[in-house]
């Protein structure tokens, strides 16, 4: 059915109690990308937030197979909703309501890849970050002075360490090293594809980063389901490194590319 | 119309990315309580977040009576619902979405009020905690620990301060000294009421609190639109005070029962 008619009750608990959870996914050449390594995230955000799926991964699929033909549009994003149902008492979860909706992929303006973005730095730490929650308050509060100062998005640190952009990974290159924060993130299917893609040519380590470190990187970019690899050149006033996006960062950008290319294979062979 | 009929598009803001905010006030012996506190408060939390209320304190009002009317019963709640509205891009709001509805009053056991509560404690610290915003991850997701260990409420605390309980205010006595915390709590219309009460009878300390002075309290309770004056017995595993209701704490329940019977009066009389 059109988004239009596609309704919940007022009384559902991810309106109420912001009790929510979804996962987002695209397609590249018509074919859905790394589409089970996110039916697997949402699956354990579900039993993170106590709720569980009203169908197994092989009927959603076929669910978001549907919709991709009768949206007849080669590419689109799919987003899978789940709350914690209608709620009786106005606070305890019901049987948890799910929808599936297809979405026209964002405009991504191509320049910026080889451009790189602008991003600002907040004190936030998003609850239960491992959880791909609905809980974006912090983001949509900031859209003001991010538009205002021309930032793209925004890096939360908190006392110090950094975990991940508003809906997006994050990654520093200090020389060949690759290093990207491991606790206090949402664990990004596109984060996982880069650090496979990039254990051949690269260290990598997972760890603490501190946002001091930020200006002893040589590269940072940032990654997502619809950012791909995308290189940071400014955060807050300072220059990432020389300022624009970084060899290393569009190497890494070029094999993501590569691999979007290819036909969808099993997630395991093509990580393996 | 009935709530099976209120709905909302599934790309409401509040549903997609937990951006709402709500009040939530109720009627004693027939007439709306202190409800010009609530949509007061209702006006600020939707400030707070950049969102506007789509009509006038005059205009709620109407269609909260109407609604009081058709509900045809002579005490209810009332729940004002506001979100960031349907969005275009899953994450910029558009006009805001609010929904007025009446609900039952919950089922208080009236023997609580003379036994006294038991609740747990946690870290944790709301986002903007001024704003009535619709994120209650936190306490849906420790619904099973509380009733595990029988306690009917959970009480934040962030570094050693005490902040407020998951819906409710609260309130220490220390012999005739009444302390409350001040800062990252939502001011409660309850709490506000209860403060003017006790001004005539007892010394009032708005200040830090520490979760150490819970175990020096010989009084503790909490307030709220539900749970009016409501004793707390057990912090936890210790007992407050001697582990009965206090007799300040009756008291100030006494004064708040009085007032519930008076007829509706403007807030500012009845608080001056």
């Amino acid at each position: 059915m059109p988004v239009q008619n596609a309704q919940f009750h007022i009384n559902d608990l991810g309106l109420l109690r912001g009790y929510g959870l979804f996962d987002y996914c695209r397609t590249y050449y018509g074919r859905p990308f790394m589409r089970d390594l996110h039916l697997d995230r949402f699956h354990c955000s579900a039993m993170q937030m106590d709720l569980s799926l009203p169908m197994g991964k092989a009927e959603l699929r076929a669910i978001m197979d549907e919709l991709h033909q009768r949206a007849n549009q080669p590419d689109l994003a799919f987003r899978l909703l789940l709350t914690g149902g209608y709620t009786d008492d106005g606070i305890t979860p019901g049987t948890p309501n799910l929808a599936i909706m297809t979405e026209n992929l964002p405009v991504v303006d191509e320049t910026k890849f080889a451009k790189g973005i602008k991003i600002i730095t907040a004190e936030h730490l998003r609850e239960m970050p491992e959880v791909k929650s609905t809980n974006y308050m912090k983001v949509i509060l900031l859209a003001k002075q991010m538009k205002a100062q021309g930032a793209a998005d925004v890096l939360y640190h908190h006392q110090g360490e950094l975990s991940e952009l508003s809906r997006s990974n994050l990654f520093l290159f200090k020389k060949d090293t690759l290093i990207t924060p491991h606790h206090n993130v949402l664990k990004g299917v596109t984060r996982r594809v880069v650090l496979e893609l990039a254990a051949d040519n690269f260290r990598i380590e997972q760890r603490p980063v501190y946002l001091t470190e930020l200006a002893e990187a040589d590269e940072v970019f940032t990654t997502g389901t619809t950012k791909k690899v995308m290189p940071i050149v400014q955060v807050d006033n300072q220059p990432v490194g020389r300022g624009r996006p970084g060899e290393r960062t569009r190497f890494l950008l070029g094999l993501f590319d590569k691999l979007t290319q290819q036909a969808e294979v099993p997630s395991s062979a093509a990580m393996a």
